[in-house]
C-alpha cells in the first residue's frame, strides 16, 4: 500500500478528538460549578461515609460503554452514586487522623498542571518544573529556617516526594547504600535501624522495601515519662548494645508530631547520638513541619542542623492538595547515587552534561507531575502571614477544645496538647475491667456513626484514646463547639446505658 | 485562660479563608479559561523547550512572600516565565519518547480528585474510591480480555499505580518475599532477575531498590534476529546456569512494546519457561497495553495468561492525564504480605473484619489519590470504540509516516514498524567512521532546536536511531507531514555541510 492510500484510509477514518479547547472550557466551567456547589453543601453529608462494604458494585454496569455517555449523565452517577461513598476529608467537621488540605491555591496548582501535562523525569522534559521545584524548596526551606547546607546552592536541595512514605524510603536507600558501598553489600542483614515506637508505621515499611531485617529495626519504647518522645539516653544504649554484638547501626528516624499524640523527639541530642555513630538521622515532621513557619512554633525543629534529611507534608497543614511531601537532604549524590538509572533513551546533552538537576534519580518512580506549581500558588496567593494565621488559628482552637474538655470533669486530657491534635477519653466508672477501653471505642463509633463528625484513635501505654485533628480548611469555632456537644451527648448516653 | 478567654482570642484573629466556595468558582473559571487558551494557543510554543538551565531563577524571587499576590499576578508569571520553560507533551508536534495523553475526560476526572481531595488510603477513608477503583480496573481487564483471576473476584485484581516503576517495583518485591518466605531471608544474595537488554530501566532500578545483587540481574541479549525480542531459549539457558551454579531464578520481566523499538516478547513460550521454574512472571506492557484494546492487537499479549501480573499505562496512550499506572495481579495476598503494615491509628472495622480492601497495601506510598474517577470517565465519556479508533488513528499515522521514510532513499526504517513508533535513521555517505551515528545525533538535534517538533533517539546494535513516536492526542496527518518535512529539510541541509 502507497504513501497516498493510507492517507486516504486515515482521513476516512471518524477519529475522536480527545482534546478540544472549546469543549474543554465548556465541560471544565461545567465541573467548576460541580465543585464549587460541592463545597457549598459540604456540611449536608455524613462526614464518614455511611456505606456498606460493596455499595458501589451493585450500582455500576459490570462492563465500560462501547459508546460515549454525557458529561451530564457522569455527573448525575457522581451526586448519587459516588458522593455518598466518599469521607469527606474537606468537611469542617471532619477531625481524623491528621488533616488533608484543600485550598483554592492548591486546587489551581491541580488544575494547571493537570492541563500542562507533561512528565517532568529529566530537566529537559520541561525545564520549568524542575526548576520551579528547586526554587519554591529553597523558600519553603528558608521560611522554615532550614542550615544553608538543605538549600540548592550546595550539595543538597530540596525535592517533592509524593508522600512521607516515599521519603523516608528514599533517604533510608539512600544510607543503606551509602553504608553497604564502605562495608560491603553482604553485610545488609547487619544493618539497624532506630526510631521509637511512637514512629509512623512507614518507616516499617521502608526496612521492609529495602530488605532490613526486621529483627534488625529498634522500635524504643517512649512512654508518658517523655511524653512520648524518644529519650537519646535510650537510643544511646541501644547503639552500644548493636556494635558489641557486631551489627552496624546505619539509621535514625526521629519525629516532630507523632502519628498518635504529636510527640516531638529531641532532635538536637538524638542528632547528636546519630552523629557520633556515623548515623543517618532523618526528621520526619509530616503534619508539624507547618506549624514551624509560625517563629513561636520554630523550636520544635531546633537541632534540624544535625539531620541529613527534614520532610513535611504539604498535603497536610499547608493548604497544598495531595500529593505534595517535601524532603530536603544534605547530600544529594547519596540519593542520586541510590536511584539513577541512566538508560540510552533518557541520555540528553543537559543531562550528560551534568548542567541540571533530574529529579528522576531523587525518587522512586521515573514519572512525576508539576507538583510545584500548587505549592508555588499557595506560597504566592495567600503570603506567609496569612499561612502563619492559618497555622495558629487552628493551634487556638485546639486550646480551645482542650479547654472544653478540660472544664467536663468526666473526661481526661491524656496527653498535653502541641499543635492542633487533642488526645483525650472518657473516663469509665470504677473498677471497668479493660480501664474504659471499651467504653472509648464505643464513644468513636457512635459519633462517627451520627455521621456529625468524623474522628480517629489511637493506643497509648495501653489506653484506648480519642484523636481530636483540627486542621480542616473550613473548621470554624462553632465547628469545634458543636463537635464537643456531640461528644458530650453521646458520652452522657454511654454512660447511661452502663 | 479560661474556655471564654481563648473563644475570644479565636474570634478577633482575622483568619485566612482558604476554601471559600465562590471563590474557588470564581478563580477556577479564570483557571478554565487559561487553559482552554493554552490548549488553543499550544502550536505556537516551541515544542522542546529552547531555554538554558537556571533560566528560572533569574525570573524570580529568593524567597516566598509574606503578603498574598493576585490571581492575574500568578497567571501572567506562568504565561511570562513559566510556559516558556515547558515542554509541551500535549503539542500536536510532540513524537518524543512516548506519549502521555492529556483529554477533556480526564482532565475533568483530575479536577473532580483534587476537588473531593480525600486520601484513599484504606476502605473506610472513602469507600467509593477503593470500589470504584476495583471496578474500573475490572472493567479494563475485561476490555483487555485478560484471564479471569486477574479480576478481582477471584484471589487477585487490580490496583492503580503512579507508574510502571511502581509496578514493577512492587511486584518484584511480592515475589522476592515469597520466595525468601520459603528459603530464610539470608538468601537474597542468591536471587536472579531475568529480562532482555530492551527491558525499561525501571526494573534496574526496582532491583536497586530491593536489594537484589546487581550481578544477578541478567539482562540478556536480543537482537535483530529476533526484532529485539527475548528468545526463550536464551533465557531456558540462562535459568539451567544459574541454578546449576546454586543461584534461585525468581523473577522475569517481559516487555510488550519496549521503549526503544516497542518489540514484543513472545509472552506465551517465554512463561512456560517461567512456571516450569516457579518464578514470578511479569508483563511490562506500559505503552503497548493500550493499544491491546483493538481486536486485532490483542494477539500481542496471548500469552498473558501464563503471567502473574500485568500492568499498563492508562497515562501514555489511554487519553487518562497522568499519572494511572493500571497494575493487576493473581495473587493479590503475595503483595499484601509485602506491603502491609497495620498500625493502631489506621485500624477500623471494616479492615479488621477483613471485609474491604486497603489499597494502601498494595503500593509503596501511604496515601493515594482518587485516580480511579479520571480513568472512570475516559471509559465513559468516550467509550470503547472511540477509544478503539483512537489508537487505529495513531497506528494508521506511524504507518503513512513509514511510508514517507520508506520513499526516500537517503533515510533507513531500521525495525519493522508495530505500533505506533518508527524507528529510523538517515544513511550517512559511505565510508562514515562512526556508521553515522554523530549525523544522526546532529539531525536530532537540528529538528528539537527548531522548535517545530521534538523527537528522542535509541541506540539499537550500536546504531543511533531516532524515535518517531505517534500518539499526542492533538496529533493529525497535517502535523505528521509538516514534521517529515522537517526531517527532509534538515537532513538536506547536514548532507551538504558534509
Amino acid at each position: 500500500m502507497g504513501v497516498s492510500e493510507l492517507d486516504h484510509a486515515v482521513c476516512r477514518e471518524n477519529v475522536l478528538k480527545p482534546m478540544d479547547a472549546e469543549q474543554l472550557r465548556e465541560h471544565a466551567h461545567k465541573m467548576v460549578d460541580f465543585i464549587a456547589d460541592y463545597y457549598k453543601t459540604i456540611e449536608d453529608f455524613p462526614v464518614l461515609s455511611q456505606v456498606e462494604p460493596g455499595y458501589l458494585r451493585k450500582l455500576l454496569p459490570d462492563s465500560a460503554p462501547d459508546k460515549p455517555e454525557s458529561l451530564q449523565s457522569v455527573l448525575d452517577d457522581v451526586q448519587a452514586k459516588i458522593l455518598p461513598g466518599v469521607t469527606h476529608w474537606q468537611s469542617p467537621n471532619y477531625f481524623a487522623y491528621f488533616p488533608s488540605n484543600s485550598s483554592v491555591a492548591g486546587f489551581l496548582g491541580e488544575m494547571l498542571s493537570a492541563g500542562i501535562n507533561m512528565v517532568g523525569f529529566s530537566w529537559i522534559t520541561s525545564p520549568a518544573a524542575t526548576e520551579l521545584e528547586t526554587i519554591v524548596l529553597d523558600w519553603l526551606g528558608k521560611t522554615l529556617k532550614l542550615p544553608e547546607e538543605f538549600l540548592s546552592a550546595g550539595q543538597g536541595g530540596g525535592v517533592i516526594q509524593g508522600t512521607a512514605s516515599e521519603a523516608v524510603l528514599v533517604v533510608l536507600l539512600a544510607a543503606r547504600d551509602r553504608v553497604l558501598r564502605r562495608v560491603g553489600k553482604n553485610a545488609l542483614e547487619k544493618l539497624v535501624v532506630y526510631s521509637s515506637d511512637q514512629a509512623h508505621s512507614a518507616l516499617q515499611k521502608a526496612c521492609q522495601i529495602a530488605g532490613i531485617h526486621p529483627e534488625n529495626c529498634r522500635v524504643l519504647k517512649a512512654d508518658s515519662s517523655t511524653n512520648y518522645a524518644l529519650n537519646p539516653d535510650t537510643l544511646n544504649q541501644a547503639i552500644s548494645r548493636d556494635i558489641s554484638i557486631g551489627l552496624l547501626p546505619f539509621f535514625l528516624s526521629a519525629t516532630v508530631g507523632t502519628t498518635s499524640s504529636t510527640a516531638v523527639d529531641p532532635l538536637l541530642a538524638l542528632g547528636k547520638v546519630a552523629k557520633c555513630n556515623g548515623i543517618w538521622f532523618h526528621v520526619d515532621a509530616a503534619y508539624a513541619g507547618s506549624a514551624c513557619i509560625c517563629p513561636e512554633n520554630r523550636h520544635y525543629i531546633d537541632g534540624v542542623e544535625e539531620a541529613d534529611s527534614f520532610n513535611m507534608n504539604a498535603h497536610k497543614w499547608f493548604l497544598t492538595n495531595f500529593d505534595c511531601s517535601p524532603l530536603w537532604v544534605k547530600d544529594r549524590n547519596a540519593l542520586i547515587q541510590s536511584l539513577s538509572t541512566n538508560p540510552e533513551f533518557l541520555k540528553n546533552k543537559a543531562s550528560q552534561a551534568n548542567m541540571v538537576v533530574d529529579y528522576k534519580d531523587w525518587q522512586i518512580p521515573l514519572g512525576r507531575r508539576f507538583r510545584s506549581l500548587k505549592l508555588w500558588m499557595v506560597l504566592r496567593l495567600y503570603g506567609l502571614e496569612n499561612l502563619q494565621s492559618y497555622i495558629r488559628n487552628h493551634i487556638n482552637l485546639a486550646k480551645y477544645f482542650e479547654g472544653l474538655v478540660l472544664e467536663d470533669k468526666r473526661f481526661e486530657v491524656v496527653t498535653p496538647r502541641t499543635f492542633s491534635l487533642v488526645c483525650f477519653r472518657l473516663l469509665p466508672p470504677d473498677n471497668t475491667e479493660d480501664g474504659g477501653n471499651k467504653l472509648n471505642q464505643d464513644l468513636l463509633d457512635a459519633v462517627n456513626s451520627s455521621g456529625k463528625i468524623f474522628i480517629s484513635h489511637t493506643v497509648l501505654s495501653g489506653k484506648y484514646i480519642l484523636r481530636f485533628a483540627i486542621g480542616a480548611p473550613l473548621t470554624e469555632e462553632a465547628h469545634v463547639t458543636a463537635a464537643w456537644k456531640v461528644f458530650q451527648d453521646e458520652a452522657s448516653a454511654l454512660l447511661r446505658s452502663l
